[in-house]
C-alpha cells in the first residue's frame, strides 16, 4: 500500500497537494468516488475480512475485553453497511460553493460569501475500522484531502479498508493523496501530525479522553474535541408529568452510553412531591441507577436511591445511572446546568412559553430542547445526513459536526477596476 | 477603579457572571449603554485627557519614538472620534438572536440555528488608547462581557477610559462586571488571562508578531490572531493595462502600512513586456522600492530594482515597497500565491471570465477579488460597520472580524413531547 510507504509529514504534504486539486472538482467526480469506494468494499469484502480476521486474533492474542473486541470485527453486513454509509454520504447535498451570503457594496462592488472546503482533514480514531470509511466519505464529501490516523488493533482492516477505498477513489477521478491512512501508533506520530501547521488544516479525534488529553498536549493545528455530555432535563412547575417522564426515560435509555443521553434530571420545588414518586419508581424499575440529593430523596422515599455526592453533578456516566436534583425556581435550573453542564444538549419539559424562552435564551449551550429528550442531538436526526461528532466549542462548529462544519468560506469580490478612495 | 483591584481571575469570573445577564438584555439596552458611553467621553475629555499627559510624558522619559508617541496621543477630537465610533457601532444591527437557519424536522421537531453571544471576550491591544473603547464597544454590541489588557505604556489613559466606560454602562443598566480592565502587563500576566479556559471564552490579540507569539505559547484558550497579509496582486495576459495599473498602485500605495495592502505583483509573461515598463516606472515614480525577478527587471531595464531575494516572496514589507514576479500562467501565479500567500487578500486583473473563475477557485484566501484593490478587504468596507481586525484562520472568522464573528450560535428545538424512537 502506498500511502505506508511515505512518512507523516510526507503523506500530509502530498494530501495538501491533493486538496487543491480536490477543491475544484466538481460534487459529479466526488460523489462518483465515494460510490466507486462502495462498490470496491462490495467487491473485497473476502479481503477485508481476512485482514480483519488477523486483527481479531492478535486481539484476543492481547486479551481486548469482549466489547471491544465486538467492535473490532466485520463481517458481511458490517461491510455492507459501510458501502451503504458511503452511499448516503454521496447523495447528499454538496455543501461546496453554497453561497452563504452576499450582497452589493454601495459602490457597486459584488461579494459573496462561498462555502469551500478546509483543505486537509487528518482524522485520528480509536477500534472501530468502519471509521475509515465513514471520516473519507465525509472529508471527501466536503471536497477535503483527508489523513487517517487508526489504532494500531484494528491496523490490519484499515490498511486494506484504505486501500480500497484510495485505489477506487483514484480510478474515480481524485487525485494521489486525496485519501491517506498514516502508520504508527505512538506518541511521536500523533505529534507530528498534530504539528503539521499549513499543511494540516483541522485535526478531529474520535476516541476517548486520553486520546484528547495526549493531543490537547501537543497540538499546534486546529482541533475540533467531540464532546462529552452532561445533559439535563428540568421539569418545571408547568410540565406536563406524563411528557416530563417519558423524556426522562428517553433520554436517559434509548441509548444511555452516547454523548446525548441525559444524565440528571432536575424538578421544580413545586411538582417534586407530586412528579418524582412515579417518575423515579419508574426510572427505577426500568433499572436506573439513581443518585439524589436531600429533597430528591425525600420526596420518593420508596425508591432506591444513592445520596448524590458534589461529584455526580458534574459526572457523566453514560450508563443507566442518573443523578436528581430539586430547585427552586427556573432561574436555579438555568444556573445549575450552566454550572454543570457541558454545554451538549439541554431540555426543559414545560406548558409554559414563558419558562420556555427564558429557559432557550439563558442555557449556554449547544442544543437547547423545550419539550423534547435530548437524544435529538445528532446530525442524522438535524436533517445534516451525517455527523463526525458533536461539538461543544463554541469557535467555528457546536452541535453535530456535519458537512457544512469541514467546510470553511471564502469571499469573492468582483468589480471593474475599483479601487480605494 | 473597582476592576483593577481584583485579581485576573476574579475579572474573568465576574465577567462571566455578568455575560450570563448581558445575554438576556435587549439590543435597546445594549445599544443605550453605548450611547451612555459615548456621552460619558465626551464629558469626561479633560480628565482623560489628563491621564493621557501623563502617559505622554512617562512615554517621552522613557525615550518612545515620536511614531509611538503619536499613536499614545489623545486630544479633544481623537476623543470625540472614540465616541462617535460607540454610537456608530450602537447603530449597527444587533448579530444577537438572528436566526441563521432552521427548519421544521420530519418528525415534526421545529429547529433554529440562532446566533448568540461567545460569553467573554479578552482583547490584548497595544498602544493606542482608542482600542479600549473601540473593543469594548464591539463586544458589547454582541452581547459578550469584555475584559481588556492595554500595553502599560497607556495605562494611564487605558484606566480612565475604562473607568468611564464601566460606570456609563453600570448606569445604562448592563450588569457589574461586563467591562473591565485588567491591569498588569508581563507575561505571568498574560499566561493567566489565556489560560481561563471555561471562563474566558476568546482572545483577540491586537498588537505585534511579539505579543502573538508570546500567545500562541501559552494560550489554551481560543485565540483568533488578526493576521498579516502578503498579498498579490496578479496581471493576467487579458488583463486591461489601464486597471491594473490603478490597482496596483492603489492596492500598494492607498495605505502601505495595512494588512490589506499588496506587496507583490504578479505579471503574466505575456504581458510582462508591454506592461511592466509603463507599470514599474509609475510604481517607481510613486515612491514604491521595487524587488524584481530576473524577467521583470529585463523586462523594465530602465526602472531602478532591487534583485528579488526568495526571501521577497514570504515578505510582508507594510511599506512603499513590492516584490514583482513575472509568472508563464495563470496557474503558475495560482500556485505562487497559495505558496507564498498568508491567505488574507488576492487579486487577479482580468478581462476573461475563465481566469477569474479560476483564480477564484483556486486561491486558497480570505478573500478573493477579481478587478478590484485588495484595500477593500475591511469590516466597514464589506458593509459589517465595524471590525476587529482581520482572520487568516479558516475556522470561525476568515476575513474580517465583525460583530458576527464575536458571536457563536445555538440550536434551539421544539417539540410537543418528543422522544426518540
Amino acid at each position: 500500500m502506498a500511502t505506508t510507504s511515505l512518512s507523516i509529514s510526507e503523506t500530509c504534504a502530498a494530501a495538501k497537494r491533493a486538496s487543491r486539486e480536490l477543491a475544484a472538482l466538481s460534487s459529479e467526480v466526488r460523489d462518483g468516488a465515494l460510490c466507486a469506494i462502495a462498490d470496491a468494499l462490495i467487491a473485497h469484502t473476502s479481503e477485508i475480512l481476512e485482514a480483519n480476521a488477523r486483527d481479531l486474533e492478535a486481539g484476543e492474542a492481547a486479551g481486548l475485553s469482549d466489547a471491544l473486541l465486538d467492535r473490532l470485527a466485520l463481517d458481511e453486513r458490517r461491510v455492507a453497511a459501510m458501502a451503504r454509509g458511503a452511499r448516503t454520504i454521496a447523495s447528499l447535498p454538496d455543501p461546496v460553493g453554497e453561497v452563504i451570503d452576499g450582497s452589493t457594496l454601495p459602490n457597486g462592488l459584488t461579494k459573496r460569501r462561498v462555502r469551500v472546503p478546509l483543505g486537509v482533514i487528518a482524522v485520528i480514531y480509536e477500534a472501530r475500522p468502519n471509521v475509515t470509511i465513514d471520516a473519507a466519505a465525509l472529508c471527501l464529501k466536503s471536497g477535503n484531502a483527508v489523513v487517517l490516523r487508526g489504532s494500531s488493533s484494528a491496523m490490519h482492516s484499515n490498511a486494506v479498508l484504505a486501500a480500497v477505498a484510495e485505489r477506487a477513489a483514484a480510478q474515480a477521478g481524485l487525485p494521489a493523496g486525496a485519501l491517506a491512512l498514516v502508520a504508527g501508533g505512538g506518541r511521536e506520530e500523533l505529534a507530528e501530525l498534530a504539528t503539521q501547521t499549513g499543511v494540516v488544516d483541522l485535526i478531529i479525534p474520535r476516541g476517548g479522553e486520553g486520546l484528547k488529553a495526549a493531543l490537547k498536549g501537543v497540538a499546534t493545528i486546529p482541533v475540533i474535541y467531540a464532546a462529552s455530555g452532561n445533559n439535563h432535563v428540568f421539569v418545571d412547575a408547568s410540565a406536563d408529568p406524563r411528557d416530563a417522564l417519558a423524556i426522562a426515560l428517553n433520554a436517559k435509555l434509548q441509548r444511555p452510553g452516547t454523548c446525548n443521553a441525559a444524565e440528571k434530571l432536575l424538578v421544580h420545588a413545586e411538582v417534586a412531591g407530586t412528579f418524582l414518586p412515579d417518575a423515579l419508581a419508574a426510572l427505577s424499575a426500568a433499572g436506573v441507577r439513581l443518585h439524589g440529593d436531600a429533597r430528591a430523596r425525600d420526596a420518593a422515599p420508596g425508591v432506591e436511591m444513592d445520596v448524590a455526592t458534589s461529584e455526580d453533578w458534574d459526572t457523566e456516566y453514560l450508563a443507566p445511572e442518573m443523578a436528581v436534583a430539586v430547585v427552586d425556581s427556573l432561574a436555579d435550573a438555568i444556573e445549575h446546568v450552566n454550572a454543570h453542564g457541558s454545554g451538549h444538549s439541554e431540555a426543559i419539559v414545560t406548558a409554559s412559553t414563558a419558562s420556555a424562552r427564558a429557559f432557550q435564551l439563558g442555557i449556554d449551550a449547544a442544543c437547547v430542547y423545550v419539550n423534547a429528550s435530548t437524544r435529538f442531538t445528532d446530525g442524522g436526526e438535524f436533517g445534516m445526513g451525517a455527523e463526525i461528532g458533536n461539538s461543544t466549542q463554541k469557535l467555528h462548529a457546536r452541535g453535530p459536526i456535519g458537512l457544512r462544519e469541514l467546510c470553511t468560506f471564502k469571499y469573492l469580490v468582483e468589480g471593474s477596476g475599483h479601487i480605494r478612495a
